[in-house]
């Protein structure tokens, strides 16, 4: 991380330390996977700071940072090492909370804004962390495979949910990413609906979106599978159309390109196919230690596409009454252009 | 909700509007479950704002609200819609991000903190919620017996964790409040350790920390197990004053009490022990719709016991080198004391 801590102070701009809260950012520099603790940067000084609970696993695991255990209040502690530190004006992490930010403030600590210095980094990945969302995605395509025989007629929703679940801790996932989404049907309309109880009826768009982990880092698929039934056609000219939307936002992608123009590329041929009102969110999203994070492939989506950044193409058709369908794959993008992380099929499949 | 909404109103003091921005108070207030959205509570008005992406489940799921469903910038609806509710000083929750208030700040928006007022009113659970947490806590405990003939000598830590989880969600739970702790021997002395690949061996203390869920409230508790091996008779010992602190503190809950005199109880029992430098948690919090929540049953833990909260008591003593042991029971206060939500015995296993 000595990279990424000098990256850091070169970013200092009217500030002489940083207080690094988000818990994120914080495993991304220390390795520390616990839920209590800040990190201060000073310009010579690496602190971090967790409290009781956290004692051994911060002395045994926390290479190149001094480890203090906190006792009574945040504020307090901060305080008091900022003046040990001689920080006159400390950086501050934008997330964090109105309330703590205001404590601060009140102990008469100079405080700055500090914003997505850390997360821009992130989102250029290393080859420990591309292997390691490699193993993520991986062991998702893995649960899948073994879940996919299950997906029939009469089979709820939650049961689907619930193996999956099941299969990717077998497979060695600590934890998921998210609560899985398997969507049927009229459900399968609403983008964000989560699993229910309903079981898999023919005519049936099934979205199942779904993550796995491999030490700490995720990563994010959707597939969509069709149950014979009604409607048949034009459930197959929104799937269509929606795997040309994937295909092609995967095909222009390349360094340099602004991050918009990437979901440009997907929303044009979703609005050319008459369903651009059917598609309402971005078309990707970073993932890394977390399963959304930057860069923010959108329409307002900022900045550039860099070698070695890790995201989602998930383009999505929603039509109320009818059903949804989204294709999502992972990309890493090399020199030239983006690789497929995801090797599971997406041609449609009929059950 | 119409109860709360009118207390809620009855609370606004220089503010003549309400944003709410806090996941657990949107879905207290609503039943959304979603997890995109707002509220703005006027003087004579309810509006849940989402996005395109939770269209369905806000129009066919949350009744007494009007929907309204945002597109583009949220500040900027935040704005419009105050203005249309002529809102002219908006409270705004605490829990809201630095970036959020400083991007409705710069809209002209005049925002006033507002505190701590609906986490108040989710301390005091009615029968339903009441209803709700015991059967999580029936989950949690069920999961837990059938896991139990599997606790012995070589099994791995992560292994225990996984079955458990498998369990909660056998038995109905569609999520669990937090990853499950099994943590043996040195590990046990880590209050929040999670779970690893180390197996059990001889001697070993065992803390298992895990919880249930049931229609979006969750249940919370701790058992230690302890492996025959060495320094039994100081491992017993540390067993049974953690239980006498435990049963202590639950005996003297009452509504009215100060909640930091149900943590002193608890303390003074293992302080006179000797283990008070070993305790550097604090007693217990309620338990909801998040896993910690109000009432803080700790040192510096503010206001009273009230009739129908529920939270958990959690003593513990955690030696470096030796182990560690955590005894969680829930409560529930009626009108005289505390009533064990835990149904499992407490009294020390042997394996």
């Amino acid at each position: 991380m000595t990279l990424q801590l000098s990256a850091i102070r070169k970013s200092f701009k009217g500030i002489d330390g940083l207080l690094v809260t988000d818990v994120n950012n914080i495993r991304y520099l220390t390795g520390f996977s616990g839920s209590s603790g800040f990190l201060l940067i000073a310009r010579k000084r690496n602190i971090f700071v967790t409290d009781f609970r956290y004692r051994e696993q911060a002395e045994t695991g926390i290479n190149g940072w001094d480890v203090v255990i906190e006792k009574g209040e945040r504020a307090r502690t901060i305080l008091k090492l900022s003046r040990m530190l001689g920080i006159k004006r400390l950086g501050f992490e934008v997330s964090v909370s109105y309330e703590f930010f205001r404590r601060l403030l009140k102990k008469g600590l100079v405080m700055k804004p500090f914003k997505n210095v850390i997360e821009k980094l992130r989102a250029i990945k290393d080859d420990e962390e591309i292997g390691l969302i490699k193993m993520a995605v991986r062991r998702a395509e893995a649960a899948f495979l073994d879940v996919r025989p299950y997906i029939r007629e009469g089979v709820s929703e939650n049961k689907l949910a619930r193996m999956l679940e099941e299969r990717l801790k077998k497979k060695g996932c600590s934890c998921i990413p998210f609560g899985i989404i398997v969507a049927s049907g009229r459900n399968s309309s609403m983008p964000h609906a989560r699993a229910s109880e309903k079981r898999l009826n023919g005519g049936d768009l099934v979205v199942i979106d779904w993550g796995g982990e491999a030490g700490g880092y995720f990563s994010d698929m959707t597939r969509t599978l069709l149950i014979k039934g009604v409607d048949m056609g034009k459930k197959k000219e929104i799937y269509q159309t929606v795997l040309e939307a994937n295909k092609k936002a995967v095909s222009v992608i390349s360094p340099g390109m602004e991050s918009k123009k990437v979901d440009n590329s997907a929303r044009y041929v979703i609005k050319k196919a008459g369903y651009g009102e059917f598609f309402g969110h971005g078309t990707g999203h970073g993932v890394g230690l977390q399963v959304h994070e930057l860069p923010n492939i959108a329409r307002n989506g900022k900045g550039t596409i860099k070698e070695n950044m890790v995201f989602t193409i998930e383009p999505g058709i929603y039509v109320p009454g009818l059903g949804g369908v989204r294709i999502e794959d992972m990309v890493a993008v090399n020199k030239r252009r983006a690789v497929l992380l995801t090797k599971l099929p997406r041609e449609l499949e009929i059950i």
